[in-house]
Formats: structure tokens, sequence, C-alpha cells
């Protein structure tokens, strides 16, 4: 269980970082975010190297940040600026490490790997969840105690749905079970495309989709390292094209907190109701129910059965629908080892 | 700290098993239990072999239990007859382990080693707390984070009723620790059994068995393996034999769930008061509150000095009181030690 | 993270040893205390060598301590004096190990070491602590999840205060972390003060010392192995002798309950308002909520993130100000390490 050093991560929503410091424990190692003066968002190593002091519990002096157990300042690049002790020596055992980091997409994303390599033109291409206009984006932000690749599983098969999902999203024909499955490779990203010709969807979705009966249906989604997840979820009439159908894309991110935890963020954007707040109020709490009372609570029971173990090493049977997180897996370990051999830069 | 495998251990009582599915775990092993169509009560390996999600999340479909992650099938032997997924292969790898179960003396009798050398026979006599006319059987079930050795220890030396009990069942002459104590083996059988003649028994017990002053009044433990006791109490006025006083029979029937916990299921049978519910109650809830709050709490506290040791390794000093445990865990050994040697049938 | 045995270490407040028997772990061994009928405080290993059940659960009969679960008695040397059962046989193995015990300065000092080298003479000399006329003294007893070293670190490095307490007791102009300080070693004895001349004091010892404006201030220490703090924290008018102004002298004695967590004793004298009983309740309050919510809250938060490390194999950077803390850890290391040379006595 080796996290990939070199990607892309989300640390937070844009709108959590403030100047207000924030702690967060990324791919095990502690951050602290905060805004800068000019706006920027900042990442620094969360420890201070003097005592090990958390510096989220420190507070901002300018763009610096202060220690708040001895009161060494920290720029935002990390540098040690003040040492109010004695004669107040810096030498550089007091500086601390800065992490690159790119405020995309409504998200403040950090590189947790060597910096020479961070690249933004890397990050994933999440664009359909920026905030512009005609569209109306919801974000959320669930802890989880289990290990990433469990959740990023979950999304890359949804043949779970009809299952996990039975009182909410799942369809009464196990459309989702029954589905066609399309995995393809690009690169470094994977398709898993599902498409549930002439079948029935849920209650929860007809309402969503505002389409009863029978209906076509798809639901495509698109990987990106090492656990970002593009997932268009729509349908249509039955023989129609698409685009005359509803689609409503989701992102479903899933950052690595610890061997056993995951920060698991998601955001859906959609093109109807646009800017109807207490829609989106009803939207979010749907599907925060379905994520953290469904999809959560099956993720977590199965963690504890794996319990410390990586999912591989028990043998797990393998069902067509695994064929997306096969895919994924495959491909993650091998940017893994590729990045061991590699080296550090 | 091994387990004797091949041997019945009460899983659950019987009416704890119904359609709803019923999570437990034995020897360390996740089992799921539920009632068959036909009545009959069902144990399987407790978690699905594809993604390990616990089957006890699941529902009952018929006969079969669905897995409530992806919806695989399996019937009440373990045969996964429906895969909803794709062309619903259904390769060997997809079964589950089935275990022994025997219905008997109001519990769910299970098998945890080879399947063939289930015998059911061999499940312990308690023909004493079967629920037939004459009598009224009551009985209880307590979770206890101790190792179930330090449980058989609690009932097969007595001599700790006069302290733990001292508000309850202890005799404030100590009759109980001053007993007449007499081990004997017979085969795996192991008796040991107290008596205590002319002397004074706790006001709770003068209640329960309507006799006050001195009596003589004994203590028997009989104990098959791995932890099934049976315990007989009584008393009769001094002199007389013990057909003209009372007796009560109780099973004391210790589960291994972990190497740190333990499933406690005990029961009483009483040829008095017979069919009397509310006496029923009382009686259910004086001997729980002295199980729960006195021998749990102290045998819990016990095991939190012991730490994740064996006993044993830790060189107990050793009292006469303590024949009866220490013939049992040396009867133990042996079994467990046999089966290590036979290896696998 | 070995700890040095040879040691007096503070088990108790001499209030909290009473004829209730007290359960507390020192040194990762638990300790049972309590009072004897001649008013001497009594401390045994905390554990029945028969089953391991925990003497703190037991109850006094006269001087002896009786095991809660079989009832075996100790008297207050540890010779097992009574066995109910059977025979009552009582050899050697029953007996548990007595521990020297010095009641000095309003407390109870436990001896962890070899008995034979237990020398009273060497109680640190806490004599400002004595209950003798003309000064009032408040005590208190802090739990804390945090590994002793870290909290004496704390103490012997008062650079923290205008940081930590920034809302109480530090200082505006951070004279605490500006302050000369001056390290000396006399035997196993280190001092560490600290000298703010011309300088601004916090508005809370403002009111405490009931001087107001620039001051001369000091802060000394004084440490006596293993863990135990002699801090007098002054201030007088500029350039006026010390007699002049006022010094209230604490002591703050960590006494290592396990290896994450500590049993930290302080106690306060002053001279003053003497017997005003009022003003000690809002003192004490004062100081528990500094020390509480201010210091334990900050070194529980290093604790976490250094984990089970030991802090110097993490490397922490230096600053001037460590220079107490360095040296007495260093006079630790020296002392165990001729502990483990020396071998038992």
């Amino acid at each position: 269980m080796t996290f990939l050093r070199n990607s892309w991560y989300i640390a937070a929503w844009s709108n959590e970082v403030t100047e207000q410091p924030l702690g967060r424990r990324i791919l095990d190692i502690p951050i602290v975010l905060y805004r800068a003066l000019n706006d920027s968002a900042v990442a620094l190593f969360g420890v201070c190297p003097h005592r090990f002091a958390p510096l989220r519990l420190g507070r901002l002096i300018g763009d610096a940040i202060e220690c708040p157990y001895h009161g060494l300042r920290f720029d935002r690049y990390g540098k040690c600026v003040l040492n109010p002790h004695g004669r107040g020596a810096r030498p550089a055992a007091l500086n601390i490490k800065h992490f690159p980091l790119v405020e995309r997409h409504g998200a403040c994303w950090i590189w947790m790997g060597d910096a020479e390599r961070a690249d933004e033109a890397s990050v994933p291409p999440l664009d359909f969840i920026d905030d512009i206009g005609g569209r109306t984006v919801v974000r959320g932000h669930i802890h989880s105690n289990a290990y990433y690749e469990l959740l990023t599983d979950n999304i890359m098969d949804l043949g779970h749905v009809d299952f996990v999902h039975s009182q909410s999203l799942g369809s009464p024909s196990f459309a989702t079970a029954r589905a066609e499955v399309r995995v393809s490779r690009d690169g470094n990203t994977i398709r898993c495309d599902r498409w549930m010709p002439d079948d029935l969807q849920s209650p929860m979705l007809e309402t969503v989709y505002e389409r009863r009966g029978r209906v076509d249906a798809w639901g495509d989604v698109t990987w990106y390292p090492a656990a970002v997840m593009k997932l268009s979820v729509g349908m249509t009439a039955v023989g129609a094209p698409r685009q005359e159908g509803r689609d409503i894309p989701s992102a479903h991110i899933m950052t690595p907190e610890t061997k056993g935890s995951t920060h698991y963020f998601w955001a859906s954007a959609r093109d109807f109701k646009v800017g109807d707040d207490e829609y989106s109020r009803q939207f979010l709490e749907a599907f925060t129910n379905a994520f953290v009372n469904e999809d959560m609570r099956m993720v977590m029971a199965q963690q504890e059965e794996i319990g410390s173990a990586d999912l591989n090493a028990l043998k797990p049977a393998l069902l067509s629908t695994d064929a997306g997180p096969v895919q994924v897996r495959r491909a993650l370990t091998q940017l893994i080892a590729a990045e061991r051999e590699a080296g550090p830069a």
C-alpha cells in the first residue's frame, strides 16, 4: 500500500481554505493550508521542525504562519522568517517544506511528490465543475474510514448501485448490474462506460431526470490518476439521441488521508434549475445521504472485514463488473512502480 | 492461544436466528446465521468472496442470502446461485463455506472444524435446559471483552463466589471458599464438585431456595469441551438427602468471539414456580445483574491487567481452589495439541 | 524510552490516599495505594499474584487489603496473611511486592527501583510547599496523554509562555521569549533561570503580582531527577531588589504513568492573601485552566504528531531556548545509562 506521490490531489475545496489555518493529513503527511494576503492558497508541511507542534493550531500574521508552541514564523514558502528566542538565529533547519498548489475547478490541488515534476497542465480536466454561467455546481466533502482504492473501486464499478442503493438510486430491474460494460484505456486515462438500453431506472432518478418508465440510460466513468473520476449519469427516451435526454456529470475525487482513511470530495454540475438554491439544497442532501448512508456504510463495513490487508492479497473472486476497477488498480500499480524505479528527482 | 476447532459451539440461542441475517464472529471467523424456509438454521461464512462485504448486511430471498454490495446470492449450502452481473458466470470461487449446524437444547450449535468430523452425537448433553413440561427455562446472552478461558475458570472455580458476589450470591461465612472440592475426569468430561455441609448461604440464595439458616449446600460443575458447563447449585436441610432440598441447574457456555472477547450464553432451569413469568423476569434480572456487574466486571478487569498475554505465561500462583480450572485447561491443551497433530481431515 | 527506576516519584498527593484503595499506574507498573490504621500510606504491587485481579477493586480489612476476586488478604508489607480457600496454605508465591513510600511535602513519594537503594534523604527538597504557617499552598493533579519528558521540556523551556499562553500568562512584548537564559548544573540538579529586565508582563500576571507596567521579572526553574521541578516566577519594580517584589514558587512534578501518559502534579505556594480560600479557589481555577487548556492541549497535540517515536530520534531543530530541556534530557539519559550498567542491587 504505497501511495503515488507525483500526482495532483485535492487537498480542499477552495472555499475551505481561508485565513484560518486548516490542518489536513494527505498521503499520511500532515499539511497545513491557508490563504495568503494576495488570495493565493498555501500548502506547507503541517508540523514545526522545532518541537513538532501542529501548525494548524497557529495563527496567521500577514502571510506568515506562527507556530502555536514557541512562536517561530514561516512565510508562505516555508522559510522561517522569525525566531523570537534569544538572538533570533534562523538556521536552514528551521525551514519547512512547501508544497506546490494549484487552484482549479473550485479546488486546491496539492502535489505531494518532487516539486520539479509538478506540472500544472497535468491537473485532471474537471472543467465541467467550474463555476461558470449556465450551470449550478454543488460540492460535498465526506471523511471515510476506508482505504481510497476501495472508494475508487466503488465508483469504477457501478454494478453495486442496484444493491447498495436499492432504496435510492438502484434500478428495480437491476439494469445497472446487467448493463453492457466497455472499458478502454488511453495513456493513463481509463474509461468505464455502462449502457442500459430500454430499461427501468429508480424512482429517485426518474424524478431527477424528469423522465418515467423505460429509458435508454448510461453511467460513464473516466478515471485520472491517482483517484480522480468524472462520472456522467444520464437517460434519454428509448432510441433517442443522448443529447435529447439529460446528463448530469459529477466528480468523485479520493484523497488518501492515511492507509485507513480518505477524504472523499465530490461535486455535481447541472444545466437545469440553474441557480435554484432550494433545489441545490435538496439535491446535495439526497446525494450526501446516498453516499454517506449507503456507499460509505458499505465500504467501511468492507474495510472492517479486510482489516489492514491489501484487497488483492486476499484474492478476491472477480466478476465481469470488475473490469473497470481491475484496469484502474493495474494502471495505478504500474505508475507507483515506475515512480519507485525513477527514484527521487 | 489456539482455538479448538473440532468442537460444537453455541453460535446463538435458537430464538436469535430468524429470517433477518445475524452476523456473529466465532473463533475469530465471521459467520452469518439465518433461518431457511423449512425453519432450519443456517450458518455460512459471513463475508462475500467477491469484495468481502459482510453478508449480515444482506437480505434473504427465499432460502438464499443476497450480498448487500453487488447482489451475489448464496443458497443455504453456500453455493452461489445468482450472479446478476454481465452473463452471470458462477465459477466455484464464488461459493462460500457452509458450517455444520445442529439445533438442540434451544440453541444453534456450530461446528467450526472439519465438516467430516462433525458428529451430532457429541453435542454436549444439556437436556436439562430443553423446553419441556414441568420446568421453566430462562436464557441470557452476555458479550464480554475477555478471553473465554478466563470465563471458564470463573465457573470452574466457584471459590470466587463469596468475594465477587459478596453483595448477592456470596456466603457470609465464606462457605463456598471453604467447601470440600472434588475434581474428577471421565474421558473429556471434567467434574468439579463443591460440598458445603452445615453452613450459611447468602440471603439471595435463601430466598431463591426458600430455606433459611444453616444448610447442606453444593455447587457442582461438569465441563465439556471446549467451554460448555453445567452447574448445579442446591441446598437441603442439614443432614437431609439432596432430593428433599432444591437444586437449580444452569448452563454456562463460552463461545470465543476473538482472542479478546467471548459470547457468554447462559440458561437456568427450575422445577418450581413453573410458568410464573413475573418470577422468571425477576430471576433473569437478578442473575444477569450478578453475571454482568459482578463476574464480567471482575473478569474484564483481570483481562485488562493480563493484556494479550496467556494467563499461564504469567505464572499465576495456584490455590487449592484452582483444581477445577487447572484440570480443564490441561484437558483443553491436550485436545488442541491432538487436533494440531492430526492435521486437517 | 526507558524509565529511571531508582528515583522518587510522587504517586499521589497525601490527601488522595485514604482507606479506600487507589489504583495508579506508575512507570507502567500497577500500584495500589492506601492508608493503614496507623495513618501511614502504603504502596503495593497492584495486582494479585493468583489470577491478576486489580487490588484497587478490593477492600481494606484492618491494615490488610483483600483481593476482590478470591479473597486473598495482603498486609501492608505485601505479605499474604489469609488464604480463605481449602486449608489456607500461603506459600511465598502469594506475597506481593511492597514499594518504599515516604510522605513529605504533602505528597506520597514512591521508590520504583531497588528497595535497598531507597534513601529518604534524596527526596527532592520541596519544602516550599509544606503546609506551614505564613503561607497558603494549592495543589492540582492533571492526567495527560503525553510522555513525561515532553511535559518536563515544557517547564524547562518557558520560552513557550508568550505563545501557548498568549491569552493568559504570556507577555505582550514577548519578554519571556527574549529573556536572558542561564543554565547551570550542580550534580544532578539543573537550574534554568530567565531574567526579563524592564519589560511588560501579562495582564493576568499584573493582577496576581499587583504591579502594572514595566517591571524586572524572572522565571527560574530547578530540576531534580527524574521529573521534579521548582519554578519561581516573580517580578519587582525596575531596578529594585527581588525581595521588594513578589515571588510565587510552584512545583511541577511529572510521574510517568505509561510510555504515552503522565500524572502531572503541581502545587503553588504564596505568602500573600494567606488563608483566603476564595482567592485560592480562583487561583487554582485560573492556573488549572492555563495548564489544561493551554499547556496540555499543546503538548498532547505535539505528542499526536510525534506518535510513539522518541523526540530525539526525530532530530528536532534546536533553538537557544532549548538549553534547559537539552541539559535535562542529557542528565536523565546519563542517569538511566548508569542505572542500567549498575544492574540490579
